[in-house]
């Protein structure tokens, strides 16, 4: 990028709920998004919950012309629903898949903010994230965290991700913001979403995202923002349960006349200890739980192998054998489901544990820097995430 | 790192065999090692298969002060068995686990090279780890890749990782070389390895590495490259069945009088391009023989529901009971096994489609760079993995 040259980049994306058989008018959906986004003719467009790959490929002929580059994230078994439209050629991608990815035994997860027992998994998974964003952005211009992040602003995952990444919102960032009520990306308005789909939150939340933050020297600063409010941008059905966000950013070398949002200073550096803080305990309760309920499974394990080998001598021995060979099944499954729930809580456990033990490395510097006097604090704890900045200025 | 000052760096790493309850003299190697490491004083010690936390908790204890940091990478349920040792502060880490990891039904990995099953899962591998260090080096200084890769110097997965990364190896550049011949690192001579071991390979092999490249306007050479010959360094008995490296890195501001390893120019995007597509061919064959192991699997879960329902009719008619109920355990693991190989298979398939991807818009790209001309051709298609070199020379 020239001296003094300014960069517009419009930024699209949508969780596109495109769950093939379940999600309501799927094609029509899909259809329509297609053409608002030749007709746009974004930068970047950023879909999520694409979970059929011939919803990609559909999108991918029809926007073509407009978006000559595109890219579908393959990962496990049902694959990751992420994919990428882009004007500008893609030079490279890559693909981080979390450690950690809730409980595969729970069907039906249950938003329950009072009691969220996915709360240790997400804030693993934030952090993996904002560690991702740290390792790989050192010499990036911009970097861009677009997309459904299943967190609240408010929420312990959110400010973790955003103070160990310096990542700014462009919700909150951006003067000029259209769309719905406190930008919530799910609101009761929206034919899709069920009220018990908000939980305790009636009026919407905001899930959705738009992060940003310029890394070597540039600025980069949201210009415009704007969320569709339930229906399509022509008034029509909606194109998902989740509102579309759209967002106009500017990149120069210069920084703008308005900076809303000014480099960490060393008062920063109070809120992103506390946040640490607050996710080590998080994540240290999450790992105790997960070696608890290792233990029982071990127990469940042990109980199961009792009973087989009490059928099996019940059986040998001529007694009741009908009835101790129709226990035999759901013995062996006894056996068998609690050594896969056993498995997956010693994983857990292990998971949640080098999670800590990354937050308490970083904490440890951090008190490092507080022991060297406030003077150096800001520099030492500071330098990991802003060091790149704090250089190249 | 001030101009024109010249950083000596000493490495030691070594695959310590360390399986609870079956490797040999585990407790006594382990004391050994530790009490060397302690007299050596190394910059790093970079250590593999201590599989058991106490092993690991043992050396940090004992080597603390000659090596105040240490970190041990937990991971899965077995755990990674990684830890590394240091005599300067750690100022991060990060963990990547790999998406492809052989095939979990298969307890004796064999190592044919004629038909190796798992060459596909190598290649995937190789460039994960290549892709790994490519995306989080980019500011970096140095980089050091040490460890047991399981791979020849020839192999597929090792030529894709050096070629892609411009990693340079120490036994290829050093000048002065003591240790095994052709610089095994398991070898006949030491007492616990067994013939088999070494399979076609009755002289030894080369699996373990020391890969080093300078990224930001730097230079790194070897020194000096040590290995151990079947016995530790005072000749007593081994410490691992496999043997330590031990190298004497040179960094410095200006390029060495000798410089065995020159940047990359256009003459080498040639063996670039070509182990890609080789790489790409055979990941492309493990894909279509994952997919047809998922068919296979289908089948079989077809198959296991039929017989299923064939027993429940047969139970509830009457005829031939005991039997049926007998029946009922096998069939039900037959659909549950056949489930889980299909998932497997699934998985796989997506996994080696994705490195497929990549590899295809790493090709493409060089493709295009032909199509503008040779002049632009190592600029475009090195300026991935040589972008920081060129830019800030």
């Amino acid at each position: 990028m020239k001296p003094n040259f300014t960069l517009r980049l419009r930024v699209f994306n949508l969780n596109c709920w495109g769950i093939p058989y379940l999600s309501k008018h799927r094609a029509d959906r899909v259809k329509r998004l297609g053409d608002f986004l030749n007709l746009e003719s974004f930068d970047l467009a950023l879909l999520e919950e694409v979970w059929s790959e011939q919803d990609f490929q559909y999108l991918r002929q029809k926007l073509l012309p407009t978006y000559p580059a595109a890219h579908y994230f393959r990962s496990g078994i049902i694959g990751s629903g992420l994919c990428v439209f882009s004007k500008h050629s893609i030079q490279e991608f890559t693909q981080h898949v979390f450690t950690l990815n809730g409980y595969p035994y729970m069907l039906h997860a249950e938003y329950n903010r009072q009691k969220d027992i996915y709360l240790a998994h997400r804030v693993a998974q934030a952090w993996e994230l904002a560690q991702f964003i740290h390792h790989t952005s050192k010499k990036a211009d911009v970097v861009l965290l677009c997309g459904d992040l299943n967190l609240h602003p408010k929420d312990l995952g959110c400010r973790l991700l955003k103070e160990w990444t310096g990542l700014h919102d462009a919700y909150l960032e951006t003067r000029d913001f259209k769309g719905s009520e406190e930008g919530c990306t799910m609101v009761p308005k929206n034919c899709y979403v069920k009220q018990q789909d908000l939980g305790p939150f009636p009026l919407g939340i905001r899930i959705d995202y738009v992060l940003y933050k310029a890394v070597s020297g540039l600025y980069i600063s949201c210009k415009t923002l704007k969320t569709t409010t339930g229906h399509d941008p022509y008034s029509g059905p909606p194109f998902s349960d989740h509102e579309a966000l759209m967002a106009t950013l500017c990149v120069r070398h210069s920084p703008p006349q308005h900076n809303p949002s000014p480099t960490h200073g060393p008062a920063e550096s109070s809120p992103l200890t506390s946040v640490l803080r607050e996710a080590w305990a998080e994540v240290d309760q999450g790992m105790a739980q997960a070696r608890w309920w290792a233990t029982v499974a071990g127990y469940a394990i042990g109980l199961g192998l009792l009973l087989l080998a009490l059928l099996c001598a019940l059986a040998a021995g001529g007694w009741i054998r009908e009835a101790a060979l129709l226990l035999w099944t759901p013995s062996v499954g006894l056996v068998l489901g609690a050594g896969a729930f056993y498995l997956f809580h010693v994983q857990e456990a292990k998971s949640l544990c080098k999670t800590r033990t990354e937050l308490q490395h970083v904490l440890g510097r951090a008190r490092e820097a507080q022991d060297l006097g406030p003077e150096s604090q800001p520099a030492l704890l500071l330098g990991q995430q802003e060091g790149d900045r704090v250089e190249e200025q």
